[in-house]
């Protein structure tokens, strides 16, 4: 898979494509990613991408004229599946959206900054709007790290152990069960004690009533989608 | 506001606090951010912090002392208002909270990584558990620098226009309205002719609803807690 990544801001991006799973999907080909300077694409003196909004206002807005020539240039190059651009009030990004995106070959995130992009760039380039929740960040960076880091890491190869992500939170609908490692006891602290006992079954027999239970307490609408999504036959096949 | 991030991948965080809003948090003395390393807290000879799970299965548990050697060891400098954990089961992340946070002093972060941290963490230490949305990440590093982001640039002094993060998306339970800027017309596409008019009593209400619409056709469910809000008296004051 290919990720272009276009951003004001392109080193706040070094450090978290250096490390951990991103860094690992690189090494082994799996993945590369790319992050672009938007300036490198301004014609201005001054590599001016930003100017005041319209119709007054605090907050900058990123300009549509460098955009769409570097969009337009990275189009030359390949055939992008998506061209996402990561903004507050695009769909809320969850784990079917990350399994989606990690099956395409070539992905663009744009990455607005300031107030945002002008309308136009969204209307004529954009193919997903993504939002990773409610709440604003000062800019898409972040977001768009987070979500290279979600589709990333389920590409098959990427985790060392492959049945490690099928097992996470989410990926069927229910929250992960708790988790314990050694010691056995830690000031008074024990490991319940079916996870000492060696026997598999009751071992997976807990692990998944204890998932159905902090789900239940936790995040009930997920019980209640997931219920939904067996019987109209729309939940994912696993 | 003092920020305490505790992981296992330090060098994941360099670039995103030394950029952008977070840089300049900390030049202005508003915010400080220290990114600690949980591996300087083992006693192994291998900087061991992780262990295979009791009761078997893919994924490594972050254990237990090494990371109460850290918290204990912080807790001597300085009181946490909040000592959160990054985790996928969590209290979704949104601005409300981080409207919340923004008024603390000091946090501490622990980001898990691998299958997360031993559940007695979580029980003897952790007085906030936080997701960023709905989906997995390979670790919670880039999900604490959301919470960062998203927190310190509501700390008045940060941003350059402080009216700016008032006319943020949820902010007022609305989704922003479109943002325009220089050309007027790009091959084709015009700027709304209200925007340009400079009628200010006219722009404010073309602005407001579009916010409501876009709300309506994007997320019919902030509209429905927004009135919630307002007629039970919940609504955030303003």
């Amino acid at each position: 898979m290919h990720i272009d990544i276009i951003t004001v801001v392109p080193g706040l991006l070094d450090s978290p494509f250096a490390h951990s799973i991103l860094k690992r999907a690189e090494d082994k080909g799996v993945a590369k990613i790319r992050v672009i300077n938007l300036r490198d694409y301004s014609t201005g003196k001054q590599k001016q991408v930003d100017d005041y909004a319209f119709g007054g206002g605090a907050g900058m807005v990123m300009m549509i004229e460098p955009i769409a020539r570097c969009i337009e240039a990275l189009q030359q190059e390949r055939t992008y599946d998506e061209i996402i651009y990561m903004t507050p009030d695009g769909v809320t990004f969850d784990q079917s959206i990350a399994n989606e995106l990690s099956l395409n070959q070539n992905l663009l995130i744009l990455c607005g900054h300031y107030k945002g992009v002008d309308e136009r760039v969204r209307e004529r380039f954009i193919t997903k709007e993504i939002s990773i929740g409610d709440f604003v960040l000062s800019g898409g960076e972040l977001a768009a790290a987070v979500v290279a880091d979600a589709v990333i890491r389920l590409i098959p190869g990427v985790l060392n152990d492959e049945t490690s992500a099928l097992t996470d939170s989410f990926q069927d609908g229910l929250l992960a069960p708790p988790v314990y490692t050694r010691p056995a006891e830690y000031e008074g602290m024990k490991v319940p004690d079916v996870l000492l006992s060696g026997h598999e079954a009751k071992i997976n027999e807990w692990r998944f009533e204890a998932s159905v239970r902090r789900t239940q307490e936790r995040r009930p609408d997920l019980l209640r989608n997931r219920d939904q999504g067996e019987s109209d036959g729309t939940s994912n096949e696993k």
